[in-house]
Parts: structure tokens; C-alpha cells; sequence
């Protein structure tokens, strides 16, 4: 089936890239401040090529297009490039060439690379700039603007203040932590350009990206001042006040790049290269000496403080109540009224609005029926989406925003009969994660020492999940955030990030059989320390989410021991955390659905 | 108690300084090709301050003199260090300095670090150039020369030519791929400097060095013509045809530096920062650009050919049986004659130089009672050692070096009664070597992602060994080889070597308890294929060595079913492999002893 009206855009933009001389246009999945999601003002890729995923990069030329994703994406990227004449290019897999490589083999000496250089990092742009000799950029043009002419408003959504009882630090000490960081890098002031990193600082919150509670803004810090940059117009009374009591000079969004450029030279500014962009980088760079280090709040922000992680037990515990509601009305009605995908995420959504400290969801529902749960990141739409039937596997990834914390779990139901082998899988599946949860390790691992913990009753069977096995969780922000992880794979180079006590990271290993059924069970914890000897600080994780394994759906048989004893466990823990919270229905339905 | 001669020795060094200028002297462990075991020639570190371990460093200074050594040998070097007024930094403790970190705290602008260049790897060279600003080097002298009279001969044994039979792949066509590997990284011509590298690509071996079949030599590469520099008087007949034939440019050894010095300029030479001496560095680069990269021998040598592995297997069969005869007459003879550490060791010795193929040790054994054992490299000298008796735990580490392949194999062996700890310790580390040897990975891992399955039970007792779980093993040659290794720290910036099939390791994780016991079960694994599917490549290790876990040191209630099904297999498999070859005494035992 052809997709005219891709066709139609795509052509519309090669005939630009003639006029402009630009042989290759890129477009990434990004906004200015490479955030993870983007407002839809920003969704430039989607928009000429129909596929929607959170990672994708889009490249085109006048004979072709290509689409690059990652392992997650690629049932669904398959489906959504159907007739647009885009070709998916799956990252990773055997002899499929990197978007550079791939620009390496096909630009011609003197040819030029359009992209618009706001929304490319400057870690990226400056290794083109190395690699791709003989090429010229043409960077400071957007050519969807001519194009994209019912394009979305930009974002610029109310901001609120965070209180100092939930944040737990002030932004004077936040401030001083991070300049002190800044110093010993060597830096005297300081470039911020991630959203989810000015909100921690600055104690603010935004609603410019769906579900990711962040404004449109970039922060300058020097050792004498304090300026950010944000819309006039999202800031009403009291955020002003705030920030004026805090010192802090508001300056409107629009005039940051011209603020940097009017700089007096000599400074030595601190930008991150994997998140500021290369148009803002060219603009600094040009008269102040850039200092390439990760930045400072990164991993103040991830290591999560004694009231955070206070505020963060209590809010996985009420959240992981109404995800517990959600699986006993799904699996007492289920049958017996008509239930879609839509509808069950919708009937989540209503029982964690419920929660008197919900502010939004966390992330768009993943909620995924049969073989839509093969799709790691499928969501369903008006348009396309399932009805749940009596038997098989559902699996819903969700998570709410709260006044006291961000969470992601996921959880694979069993609404009727399964197959042994989806029992099979389910159960290893829940190996995986239980292995994990109980990691026990010294004090200098990395997510890479820790994956196979998790990977390997799935290895074992000759299977495998195309992703990471965790990822850091923001504090009342971003869903996904750095620089912790759970991944096993090597990249040459790559910085690891040491696991610290009190990070947080999800559990979420999965088995994901195309055209058949999908598996996830994810859980957050919380990195501890345990005991401190002679070996060194031994470390564990704390388990933040507490909501049953489906018994429904394991086949004890598969558990080994020490496995079945992890199981036990968990399952005994959320039953005794959880049942207070229930109706005596729920509660006793929770027992026998516990029971291992 | 004091020590008089190193303290003489190390007044006789400090006057030395004072008199050429040297305020800091640094003394590391090597020779001039930075080998792991150094001739005792070069062991000027021992010399002056009496620690004998394989890795050590030694810096001297007008007020003090201390030594860096790693964890393996914290024990010994405080043995041995007393009296000799050496202080001991314990390196990657929590709060002790590395050298460099106490240079850069110790010396001021305009002092000068003296060191032999030769026997100092030119990365570190580089690096201690950037990092001690306002420092000078003294590195073109060895104060020891004039101080160490009694100092031993240079090497300078027998070479022989290794069959292609043996080698599996003649010197041409490992000359064909190593110049490949250096043009693609931009490189003309290549010097080789490691011993075991220059041994594998003539196909030669020497004798230079205890346990490893090396010979002094430099190699210089182009695509015109083969260099090797060598000592003529190590060369017989045989080797120089065969050097003839092969085209190889025979020039004597210590002419190379004048040889490279007279070079034209021009060359990009490929040099391998980590074992190339910084002074040959500095003598190359003044003319020639260096291309910095790992010797493209090493992964070559590293991933055994068709016809190493099937003689490995072969060796190592044999070997096994030595050291199941062994521990049969351990065990039937304890108690009843006497036995030492000592003569255990040589009789083990006796029994390996049996097997036709056997032309030495491939490393100094370690013999070790009781509580010596808990130090990891623990060697009994004639003035001291321990004589064993029927209880406690025996640990011998060893191998042979056979035209067949080098084994390393480690046994500890209960002599009589064994504590509840030590059995709990003994099973906890059969359970970790297990669970390493039946790891199922993705082509991709390295030794970071599987570390973890051998040390998780030693982990989880809030216990460590302070080494690697495994390293590479040489064919013929260095018992320990790069770069494939079994490790878990993280460390900024070092690279990390993919597990290739066809790579050996060996698998060595173990439990040290100072004053009481130590514990390591090892034996060599070679890496294989497995499934290939839409995943990827899968994984797994193929055993070499086949020798009994000793049940009277196992308490099976420790063990989980997984441990016990992985126990019970090798159990099995070293009976019928190995019974073949003993007496029936022997062979009735082995049935026996290997029942769980």
C-alpha cells in the first residue's frame, strides 16, 4: 500500500535540498535540548516518515531515504514505512552500516550534509566534522519550516516551583555542588542545556514535553551570576518571585544565543557534548574556551537524595496499589465486557489519577495485546488497536508523575490460557528480573558487570532482548535518565557510570517473539550499600515496585531453587506491603494470587 | 627484625642519585621487552629491596623508598619488606596513591626522576611526561650497573625452530596477516618487541627466560624485508637455515637501536605503546611518525589455530592425568612419609616431565600449606617452607609447557580434616569456577560481562578475591597472554578485547583468608561457537583441563540443584576421560572420588 501523502512531503523536500544544495538532509529525533521525548513541534522525522517511534533518525537524498532504529523499533518501524519508500536500516544487526558509515560510503568529495544544527548534538556534529572530510555542512536551516505548513505552536506550558520538602536541597545548594564540580573540571562557568537537568537545579517544573515535566530553557552559571533562559510567558507570580529571591536573572528563551554570542572572551565554559547542541557549541566556541566534560548535575541528579528516596518509597508503594487494582478488575472482567487496549490503559490511568499526588503520566501507556506486545514501544492508537481476549498475554508498561516521585513498571498478565511455550518464556522472563533484583556486588561495578544477572536464563535458551536491561529514573521528571544503566554491550570508548548508592534503575528484562506475544517485567530499585570490609563496600539493590508475578503464567518446573526462592519472596513481600491498601476482595485474591 | 643488606644496597642507590642528580628512582618489573617473568638479570627491583612477586614496583628516594605491588602479593611483600625499611603501598586500596599520583604529591618543579628507559613501557613514559609538569627524566642509565656486582649473565639460550606441524600456520602466512592488520592502521612497517609476539610470528622459541619459551630479540618489519635482531650465539644451525630460507635479515641483538637510529626517516611505524620500552620510543620517533596501536600479533596469537586447539586438548588431557596421579599419591601417601611443600611440587614435576611432549614447567609451581596458600603467589624456597600434614588445605598451582601446548592448572586438596569454613569456602569456589565454565553469552561480551558469574557465590558471603577470574594462555609459550582476560573493574579509557572463539582462558576464581587457608579451583576453557540466529552469535566455553573438585573438601548442602547438575557433569566427564589412563588402583579411586 502506497503512502502518498509521505511521498508527497518527501518530495517537497528534496525539491528544497535542490535549491539549497544540499545533497543528504538528516533529521534526528531531538529538540534543541536533545531531549529524550520531544513536543510534537519538534517531530520533524515523523512528519516525513510516518514513523513514530522515540528513536529514529531519517535520512534523505534525491535517489532514496533511509531510516535508521534501534532493535525496539524494528517490528514497528517496519509496519509504519510501509509505502512511504523510506528503507529501514535496523542499527546494530550484522552488516548494516552507522547513519556515518553509510554517509562515508555514498557522499562524494565537495558534496553537503544539511541538518539543522539545534537539534543535532555537538558530540555528533563534531565527529562529522572529523570523519566525513571534504564534505561541507549546511547547518542553520530547518527546511521543514517552508514544508510543515500546519506545523504545532512551540511549547510553552505554565511552570511551577518544587518545594523545598519534596526536593530535598535548596537551589543554592544544588548551585554550589554543581559549580564546585564545574571548577574542579577546570571550568568557570557553565552551559546548561538539558531540560531535565535545569529543572533539578533550578527546583522548577514545566509541562512543555508530554509527560516529561520540563520547560523550554537554558541555564548560564557563572561563579558571580545565575541567568536563565525561559519563556516570559510560562512564568506566572509566584515562579517569578521564587527565582528572584533565589538571584536569579530571567532572561526571555529566545535571546540565549545572542546573550552567548555578546559574551566577553576568555571564559572557560563547561558544556556536555552529548547534550548541548553544535549550533550552540559553533556560537561558544567561537571566542570562549570550551571545557568537554559531562555535566555536573548529572550525576547529582541521578544519585537520589534521603528524602527523594523517602518520598519515592511511599509513591512506588501507592502506585504499585493501583497497578495491583488494574490486574484484579483486568482479570475479574476480562470476558465479561468488552475491554480494549485503549481502555484497560485508560482504566490504569483513572486509578492512578485517584492518587491525590498525581500530576501526569510518566510516559504514554504501552498497553499491548498478543502480538502487539512483540513491539517493545508499541502504542495503541483510535485508529489501530486491539481487543483483549480471554486467553493469552497482555503486557502493560506504564508509569505515573507524582508529587514525590516518577515511576515505570511493567507487567505481562495472563488473561486466560497461555501456551507452555509463553509460560516458558514468562517464567524465565521473571528468573531474569528476580536474578537482578537480587544482585549482591562490590562497590566499582558498572551496568555492564551486572546485566548478565539478568540476561542469563534468556541467553540460556538461545534468546535474547534488543535493549538494556535498565535505565536511571528521574525525580519527579524525565522517565529515562542518566548516567546509570543496566546494558552488557561494549562500546570502544564509551564511559561507563560506577553504581552509587542511591541510584535508582529499572529491572525490566523481556522476551519479545514477533508476530506472537511479548514478556516484560520490570521493577525499579535503588542501589545500597551493604557490608563495608576489607573487600571493599558491598552493595545491593532495594526494590521499589511491589506488584505480583502471574502465577498464571509461570511454570514452576523452570525455576531452579534458588530462583523459586526469589520468587517466594517478592511475592510474599507485595501481598503483606500491598494488602492494607486493598478492598477484602482485592485482598484476598492477592493472597491466592501470591501464593508460589 | 632488620634487613642490613637491602638497607646497605638501597645507601649505595641513594649515593648513586645524589651524585648523577636523581632525586626520585623509579625501579618497575622488567626486562627490555616488558615481559611479565624477567630473567634474573633484570630483577634489580628484588635486588634492592627483597620482594620477589611477578609485579612490583620500586621508587627510592633520599628520605625513603617504597614499594607498589598489587593485591595478589600484599601478604608476601609485607613478608618479605620487614626490616629492609620499604614501605608497602597497597595498590587500588581504598586512600593509597599510585606512583604516579605520589610523584605528582612528592616531587617539586625542577627534580628529576631517574629510571632504566629501557625497561619502562613507553605509554607510561608518555604519561608520566604529560602529567609531571616541570619535572625532568634521567632514563638512559641503570644505577644498578655499577652497584650490583654480583649481578647474573644477560640471557642468552638455545633457539629452536618450532615444527609447522605444531605451529599450525607457517611464518609466511602469519607474516601476510600481521602486515595486513598493520597497513590497516596505517602503518609501513612494524616493530615488534614482545618476546612471545616476535616467537609466535617467526615460529621460533627460545629460553631466556624461566618458564617461558622466549629468546631476546627485536623484530622490524616492512614490506620489503624481516629483520630479527637475535644474539648470534643462540643460533644453531638448524634455526639459521631455517631463518635463511624463510628470508629473515639475521642481525645481531644489540645492534637494533643503531640500526633503527640510522633508519630513513619517513616510516610509519606501528608500535605498541604498552610494551615497547620508552627509550626505543624515544629513539624511533625522532625520525619517524609512529602509529600507536596494539601489535596486530597479539589477537592473531591470542585465537588458536585449528591445530593448536586440537593439540591443546590433547596436552591438556595429558597434563590432567599427571595431576590426577598426583593427587592420588598426595592423598594415599599423607601422614604415612613426608611429604613438603617442596617435594610435593617435585614430585608433580617428576610426573609431568613423564609425558614425552614435556620440555618444562610454564611457571614456578605454586606449592602451598595451610595458611601459605592464602597467599596467592606463594613460592616455597629450600630456606623456607612447610611440611605437609594429614588436615587442612593443600593448593598447588602449576603447569608444563609441552610441544603441544602450556598448561596452568590449580588443584587445592584436602590433606585430612577440613574446617566447616574452609569446606564452606572450598564449595563456594568450585561452585564459582562452575558456574564461569558453563556461561552461555552473544558474541560481543568481554570479560567484564561475565566476571560476575564466578564471583556472585563469593560476592554473596561478602567475600572477594583481590585478581581476575582468568587470563589468556599461550601456546608454547607465556603462560599468561593478552588480551583476552576474565575481569570486573572498570577502568576509564582501557580497552577491552571481545571473547573471539577460539581464544583459551582460564577460570580461576578463589578464596583467601590471611593466617588460615586459601582456595583456588582453575582450570583453561577455550571460547566456541554455539547457535547462530537472528540474536546473534551465541557462546560457550569448552573445558580443557580435566582434574577432580575434591568432595572430601565439598558440603553439598552449600550448593544449589544448578551447582550440583554442574558439578556432577564435570564430576563425570573427569572420570571418563582421565580413568583411561591409570592404574586400576588409581582409576578405582578416581570412580570414587569423583561420585557426588
Amino acid at each position: 500500500m502506497e503512502n502518498k501523502v509521505i511521498q508527497e512531503r518527501l518530495a517537497a523536500l528534496r525539491a528544497a535540498m535542490k535549491r539549497e544544495g544540499i545533497d543528504f538532509y538528516m533529521m534526528p529525533t531531538a529538540d534543541f535540548h536533545n531531549s529524550e521525548y520531544v513536543n510534537d513541534y519538534f517531530k520533524v522525522r515523523e512528519y516525513f516518515c510516518n514513523f513514530s517511534g522515540s528513536n529514529g533518525t531519517l535520512l534523505v537524498w534525491q535517489e532514496g531515504a533511509g531510516l535508521w532504529t534501534d532493535g525496539r523499533y524494528f517490528i514497528q518501524a517496519e509496519k509504519e514505512l510501509t509505502g512511504t519508500t523510506v528503507e529501514l536500516f535496523r542499527m546494530q544487526d550484522e552488516g548494516v552500516p552507522t547513519i556515518l558509515e553509510f554517509l562515508q560510503q555514498n557522499m562524494q568529495q565537495g558534496q553537503t550534509l544539511g541538518f539543522d544544527g539545534r537539534v543535532v548534538p555537538m558530540s555528533q556534529g563534531m565527529n562529522y566534522e572529523k570523519k566525513l572530510e571534504g564534505v561541507s555542512f549546511a547547518y542553520e536551516q530547518d527546511l521543514a519550516e517552508a514544508i510543515w505548513t500546519d506545523r504545532p505552536k512551540f511549547p510553552a506550558g505554565k511552570v511551577t516551583v518544587l518545594d523545598e520538602k519534596l526536593a530535598g536541597m535548596s537551589f543554592e545548594e544544588k548551585r554550589e555542588e554543581v559549580m564546585k564540580k564545574a571548577g574542579e573540571e577546570g571550568a568557570d562557568s557553565l552551559l546548561l542545556t538539558k531540560l531535565d537537568d535545569i529543572m533539578w537545579l533550578f527546583n522548577i517544573r514545566g509541562c512543555d514535553v508530554e509527560c516529561n515535566p520540563v520547560a523550554m530553557s537554558y541555564a548560564w552559571l557563572t561563579k558571580e551570576a545565575t541567568v536563565l533562559f525561559i519563556q516570559g510567558q510560562a512564568l506566572g507570580q509566584e515562579v517569578k518571585a521564587y527565582l528572584a529571591e533565589k538571584q536569579v536573572e530571567v532572561r526571555e528563551y529566545g535571546t540565549a544565543v545572542d546573550y552567548l554570542k555578546n559574551l566577553p572572551s576568555g571564559r572557560k565554559v563547561l558544556m556536555d557534548k552529548r547534550h548541548c547542541s553544535y549550533a550552540l557549541y559553533k556560537t561558544v566556541a567561537e571566542k570562549q574556551a570550551v571545557v568537554e566534560k559531562n555535566n555536573p548535575t548529572e550525576l547529582l541528579k541521578a544519585v537520589k537524595n534521603p528524602t527523594e528516596l523517602a518520598n519515592m518509597e511511599q509513591i512506588y508503594l501507592k502506585d504499585s496499589v493501583a497497578l495491583t487494582k488494574f490486574i484484579y478488575w483486568l482479570k475479574t472482567n476480562i470476558g465479561k465486557q468488552e475491554i480494549t487496549e485503549i481502555s484497560a490503559a485508560d482504566k490504569l490511568e483513572a486509578l492512578r489519577r485517584e492518587i491525590p499526588e498525581c500530576i501526569d503520566l510518566s510516559f504514554p501507556s504501552i498497553s499491548a495485546y498478543g502480538a502487539n506486545a512483540a513491539m517493545m514501544h508499541y502504542e495503541p492508537t483510535p485508529e489501530s488497536y486491539a481487543v483483549l481476549k480471554p486467553e493469552g498475554l497482555y503486557l502493560i508498561d506504564s508509569g505515573g508523575q507524582y508529587l514525590g516521585g516518577t515511576t515505570d513498571v511493567t507487567r505481562t498478565i495472563a488473561l486466560g490460557p497461555v501456551t507452555e511455550e509463553q509460560k516458558l518464556h514468562y517464567t524465565m522472563v521473571a528468573a531474569a528480573m528476580l536474578q537482578m533484583t537480587n544482585a549482591c556486588f562490590l562497590y566499582g561495578c558498572t551496568g555492564r558487570n551486572l546485566d548478565i544477572l539478568a540476561r542469563q536464563p534468556i541467553w540460556n535458551m538461545a534468546l535474547d532482548y534488543k535493549c538494556g536491561t535498565g535505565h536511571g529514573v528521574g525525580y519527579i521528571l524525565n522517565v529515562h535518565e542518566g548516567p546509570q544503566s543496566l546494558r552488557w554491550r561494549y562500546v570502544e570508548g564509551q564511559t561507563e557510570s560506577l553504581i552509587e548508592a542511591g541510584m535508582d534503575v529499572t529491572n525490566e528484562p523481556g522476551i519479545y517473539i514477533e508476530g506472537s506475544h511479548g514478556i516484560r517485567i520490570e521493577n525499579v530499585m535503588v542501589a545500597e550499600n551493604d557490608t563495608k570490609n576489607e573487600y571493599g563496600q558491598f552493595m545491593h539493590f532495594k526494590t521499589l515496585t511491589w506488584v505480583l508475578i502471574d502465577m498464571e503464567a509461570i511454570e514452576m518446573k523452570h525455576l531452579n531453587e534458588v530462583q523459586k526462592g526469589y520468587l517466594a519472596a517478592y511475592q510474599q513481600e507485595v501481598c503483606r506491603k500491598i494488602s492494607p491498601y486493598l478492598t477484602p476482595e482485592e485482598a484476598e485474591w492477592l493472597k491466592k494470587a501470591t501464593e508460589c
